[in-house]
């Protein structure tokens, strides 16, 4: 008898995940191809643990598992999964199962799905979000490949390892072919990036325009966490206010450089949207901040030659700091509906038949944006039998975004005259704007582009399939 | 004797580029793969030009050529110009040149390059911009490929047939390698995004804000034209709100549909920004806003749910138009500032040693964002002899920025007070705001993200080259 399932790559998650299984009763066989990262493993974590065995040879991993071998690789995104999936290759047997659950690129999953299927292997793309915590407790799940394979032979394992909902539904379903479940997983990362920086801007906000303290902002941080705002990131952010420094003794956000990282995800998600002719400006600006915030250097020196800061006088501290709250909610349904409808969009462009109400149920636990919120999400979706334009045209949210749009636009307008970068709660405001606007100003777009580029517009009076050309001025 | 150079591509852009270069004394052939397309020139604009050939066969095309044999495509970007080059090869001899004329993707370009290499032709990159009329007036040319050849074969040419600034420098110069001739050309248009779609919301504030006419918002554009905002599209746009419509008598801007088109190279340039890890608003955004004018059916939906727009009562109308004025001229600082720096970094990770200076004056005359301001941008790189941060920092720019946020800010306050979607104008100064801060709230990400992710963060108090991660919560 061997073991149920394998685990390749020994990093945090990788252990993580591996425990996660074998606390549910599966036995795994665990590789890493340093075999003194396993043995460390072996000799901390996994101490106890009757259900992992290591492997410190490909072929020996292998031989541990039943057939069909279910290997599940938790490497660097990258050629790293190839050279993987290649070096197990020659051990592997007709029926065999690899899943990358790492954040590849989704066309990567895609292509590698055809390649190895041409070798004989089953290749499945895996979205996992949750880190360390989630994939040892329960991450939400985002798998996709061929459908069959996926409830023969994986669904069991995965619904097991993955978050639950309160009331029992797991945080993982079939996604669908191809690279959807990474696909899914991008943009589930670029989501959080727009959560991220919209919270850090409220605290921007909070810091600078109402002069509040970190324990003053730690509690209104966890007074929202206790509202519609409950969610990970939220009280996450009151915790980190209250975090000591154990160097100096002050509070330890304020010795952290404000220079933020990234692994490209979001990156990848605006790309997407960009393709998609999508308008998605929280997620694409939430980047943008980090990018920004990335040049410290250069900004340095322009402030220097800026140091001016406008005198933005805040009357009502208590009425702003309420309608912050409107801001940051709001902010947030336009962020979900931008990213809703690149989910949307990509279904139809790439054939996938999404089911974007289960999506918004898979985060609901287990990853990163999990909050009470996915639960409306997912409502509003069954609400509409899953036929949504924009999720902030749904019942489930227009009231509340009539109610908050007055104070946010305070916060915006505030802002904008206190100089503080604001991209994502600004940019969340002017989308609604623009997409509640019957009218644009791109009528004069048109007729610039006609005029130097012959371009043609369509009439206002006339069918709209029908283009025209003005003749500007006669060509001299 | 045969003829000096060849147009593959009788679309008004190669028909106006053949004009262009036979006015100029060479003599040149023509061809289109639909010969009456080429007939149809002949007995048209081309009539009575001994300088052109029209051939009907690509052999009797390329056999109207001198040696070397230098050969414009002038055709749409994409596979149609490996069809062409690949039916050229059997008649081209060793050391003949392939100039790609069109908006291609710069990677295709360099692809292209190294595939033509090894059959021995010599490929050629070149952005044009100037619509029709540059083509046929002088338009600004980008060429790009292998140096030698251009000083010996192509320069004379094509600065012969570029457009000229007042003081007779030539808009065309030789770019770079690779494909560095279309990248510069697709920020050109990224930029050419921005700037329409600043002077678009200069148009809607106007109108939704100052409730001006379209006789006196021309009025205050050729005022503008007259200033420091002198510019092609500028110029145009007050034409543009002056013209009636034939059919109806009306002013023809108010029966143009208000949903943009566009040809995806705004879309490249932001998705470069991104993938270079820039902040680059401006651009994206004046994209986004193209997408949202598109989906002008759901935005009918959207007012119908918002039928409420905000109240917003504006003083001093002419004290906000005075602002408006600041307002997109700092936008188009900041818009330029982005493009220059995506150039900047581009240069670097592909190794082009772009001359930026040059770039900004090859933009002066000929193409669709030429512009007074195009030679403070040459003169703002001189001064610092091409080392240039952000061109916001250059003494070219900098007082004049100082002089404009405040009235700029109140623009963007207002228009956000008024509802009015204004993505560009805001951005802008968000991206100022944010460059010119010190400090940003990216200490709070570095921190969640360390929570979630362990991915480490740096201090203020500590060398920048380390690394700490904090143990936020044990896990349990």
């Amino acid at each position: 008898m061997g073991n149920y399932v394998g685990v390749i790559g020994m990093g945090v998650m990788g252990q993580s995940l591996a425990l996660n299984i074998a606390n549910h009763g599966y036995a795994v066989s665990v590789y890493n191809r340093h075999g003194q990262v396993t043995k460390d493993f072996m000799d901390t974590r996994a101490k106890g643990h009757d259900n992992i065995t290591a492997a410190y040879e490909l072929k020996d991993f292998v031989a541990s598992l039943d057939a069909p071998r279910k290997v599940i690789l938790m490497v660097k995104a990258g050629p790293v999964v190839d050279a993987v999936t290649d070096s197990l290759l020659p051990y592997l047997e007709k029926g065999d199962i690899v899943i990358d659950a790492g954040n590849s690129y989704f066309e990567d999953t895609k292509r590698r799905m055809e390649h190895y299927e041409e070798l004989g292997v089953n290749f499945f793309g895996m979205g996992v979000s949750g880190g360390e915590k989630g994939a040892l407790l329960g991450p939400s799940i985002m798998p996709s490949g061929d459908r069959d394979l996926y409830d023969r032979h994986l669904r069991t394992l995965l619904t097991d390892i993955s978050a639950h909902t309160e009331d029992g539904s797991p945080c993982c379903d079939y996604i669908g072919p191809e690279g959807s479940g990474q696909y899914v997983k991008m943009v589930h990362n670029g989501i959080e990036y727009g959560d991220i920086q919209i919270i850090d801007e409220a605290y921007f906000i909070m810091k600078h325009m109402l002069g509040m303290t970190n324990a003053q902002m730690a509690d209104t941080f966890e007074e929202w966490n206790n509202g519609r705002l409950d969610s990970f990131l939220v009280e996450i952010t009151y915790k980190i206010l209250r975090e000591k420094d154990p160097e100096t003794g002050d509070d330890l956000i304020d010795h952290i450089l404000d220079e933020a990282g990234q692994k490209g995800t979001g990156m990848w998600t605006a790309i997407e949207g960009l393709k998609m002719y999508l308008a998605i400006p929280t997620m694409a600006e939430a980047v943008f901040a980090r990018n920004l915030s990335a040049v410290k250097g250069e900004r340095v020196i322009a402030a220097g030659h800026f140091p001016e800061r406008p005198h933005c006088d805040v009357q009502d501290k208590r009425g702003l700091l309420e309608n912050l709250e409107q801001a940051v909610y709001a902010s947030k349904i336009m962020s979900y509906a931008q990213g809703f409808q690149l989910l949307a969009k990509a279904s139809d462009e790439y054939g996938w038949d999404l089911k974007l109400g289960d999506i918004a149920l898979l985060w609901r636990e287990g990853c990163i944006i999990r909050a009470k919120f996915l639960g409306r999400i997912k409502a509003a979706y069954d609400d509409s039998q899953g036929k949504v334009q924009n999720l902030m045209l749904t019942d489930e949210f227009m009231e509340e975004i009539r109610v908050a749009v007055a104070g946010w636009r305070r916060v915006v307008a505030k802002a904008i005259e206190a100089g503080l970068y604001v991209p994502t709660i600004a940019n969340s405001l002017l989308y609604f704007d623009g997409y509640t606007s019957e009218k644009l100003p791109a009528n004069l777009c048109q007729a610039q582009r006609d005029w130097f580029g012959a371009h043609t517009f369509r009439r206002d009076d006339q069918p709209h399939d029908l283009s025209f050309h003005h003749p500007w001025e006669e060509l001299g």
